[in-house]
């Protein structure tokens, strides 16, 4: 199994001709989730032929609006293209409030139903869970409060050696124990361990989403091995006093937590708009964590158990 | 003297990957007003390079997001930009609750003076003059509150014949006079016409926006002789049930208004994205009014006494 993140938007702050406000489209286990909503995103799912419909889970770090500007918008377009499905958002209670007064005032009572579910200041929790997959947040440290995302595939069941079946002629209904990890009792009695009926399942894979934050050593805890981490980068290491002024990061800095956390790829972000060469974090931060990509818009960032490749 | 209107959106309801939601800037006697804020206006304002810093008024026609979505971004770029100059937006006074509580959330306090100027249904009244321009806002029909803009230039001075001034000896001091068209008494007490010394000034202009709107015979009246009329048409005329049911108009429909209010120059847009040819509002519209053009993205009109031509 793999994941796969689509990069809409990587820039801080005020959207440029070229750079959008933070958004990304991760798609786990076949799910849909969207990260963020900075202005234009909607135009950008559009853009790189993403099936919008199908996103049923939106998380909002925070409430700058390079981060969710762009949410009412996709609200009203599924409402005005007839959704169906029920929409998940998941945010600070403020998002919902933000949310409900441009309803009221532009009467509008959407087709589908819309769930919001409050993260509130500081929260470490499980906020999303199916038999596939789980979203956790955690805190991150900004201006306002803000939440780091993490998402797990969850384990899954062991594969069982088909010639053991016949071997020991296991009955269809002990086939789900058996994938579970259960052993297995024949009619004689005899017990066959697991280990000798079953292949180790498929490595789970996982993401962490973090921006926008100050750097902090325990993120590291929240984000320990994971597959992928994005860390934002607004500032180049010249800049680490406007970085801390700002409760920002640099590149150097989130290169740290990934070394800390043991991750297999870094992903940077949230680039300030005085940088015009992107690249120059990737280079700051392969001084210490080598495995590192500097997004750009468009970019996916496809990770399998034996391999996490890039595309544009 | 001239005015010029730069199109950033003339679609309607959903953005699409090719077309942005509703937002027009006119520039008028050096003015900047920014009409309808749709999604990505702040974005279109800096592909088409204008200088986004100089709009220090917005008008908001209603509260319909493919309208004012993009607001939010805007004054928000402008804090972050350091902007100094106030800003006067004017619009339905929800519009200042929605504007209100995304500040409040974001703990954003603006380091520029913003200034809301209220929008009651159904008000027909100056929102704005100084010594060159007045705009005016009236009722349109749509399935909420909204507002048309009228934009005007005020009647400029005579222009003084310079050689009348050494021939009637005519002191400094009397010539602003003259330009306001009083006649001279010269010191022998002999009266000279105002006629006699002075030259008609330059025909004053004037730019309408009508958007969204059901036909409305009376509309006429309210944008009676401008210039420059832009008219909704939002169909075809196939779905001329489907306009009124939604209170918009078809080609034809505004180009009814455009002809009963003798205007020189009809633009249409706010277009459907069922639509993939918009020549085709154009060529309807045609039938009825032959002055008229269809806009499109980045399109600037730009209106002269003698002549209105088309950019690219």
């Amino acid at each position: 199994m793999a994941f796969e993140i689509t990069i809409l938007g990587c820039g801080s702050a005020t959207p440029t001709s070229t750079q959008h406000p933070t958004a990304q489209l991760l798609q786990m286990a076949e799910r849909f989730f969207l990260i963020d909503c900075g202005e234009g995103t909607q135009q950008q799912l559009r853009k790189y032929q993403l099936r919008m419909g199908k996103i049923n889970h939106i998380f909002i770090s925070h409430m700058h609006g390079d981060h969710y500007f762009g949410l009412i918008g996709l609200i009203s377009s599924f409402h005005l293209m007839n959704r169906k499905n029920d929409l998940h958002i998941y945010g600070p209670s403020s998002l919902k409030e933000v949310i409900d007064v441009q309803l009221r005032v532009s009467d509008t009572r959407l087709v589908y139903p819309l769930h919001f579910h409050a993260i509130e200041p500081n929260d470490e929790k499980l906020l999303f869970e199916d038999k596939r997959v789980e979203v956790h947040c955690f805190p991150l440290k900004h201006s306002i409060a803000i939440s780091g995302f993490l998402f797990k595939e969850k384990p899954k069941e062991r594969n069982i050696i088909r010639s053991k079946i016949e071997q020991y002629d296991i009955p269809l209904f002990e086939i789900n124990k058996i994938k579970k990890g259960a052993d297995f009792i024949s009619e004689k009695g005899e017990v066959i361990a697991n280990a000798d009926l079953t292949l180790s399942p498929p490595k789970v894979l996982s993401y962490a989403f973090c921006t926008d934050t100050a750097f902090m050593e325990k993120t590291a805890a929240f984000v320990k091995d994971v597959d992928v981490l994005y860390h934002e980068s607004t500032f180049l290491q010249a800049e680490i006093k406007r970085a801390r002024k700002t409760s920002h990061s640099t590149a150097q800095q989130a290169a740290k937590v990934a070394q800390a956390a043991n991750v297999r790829k870094l992903l940077l972000g949230h680039f300030s708009a005085r940088y015009d060469d992107n690249s120059l974090f990737e280079k700051e931060a392969e001084i210490i964590f080598k495995h590192v990509t500097a997004t750009s818009e468009g970019m996916r960032i496809i990770a399998a158990p034996n391999e996490i490749s890039i595309q544009f």
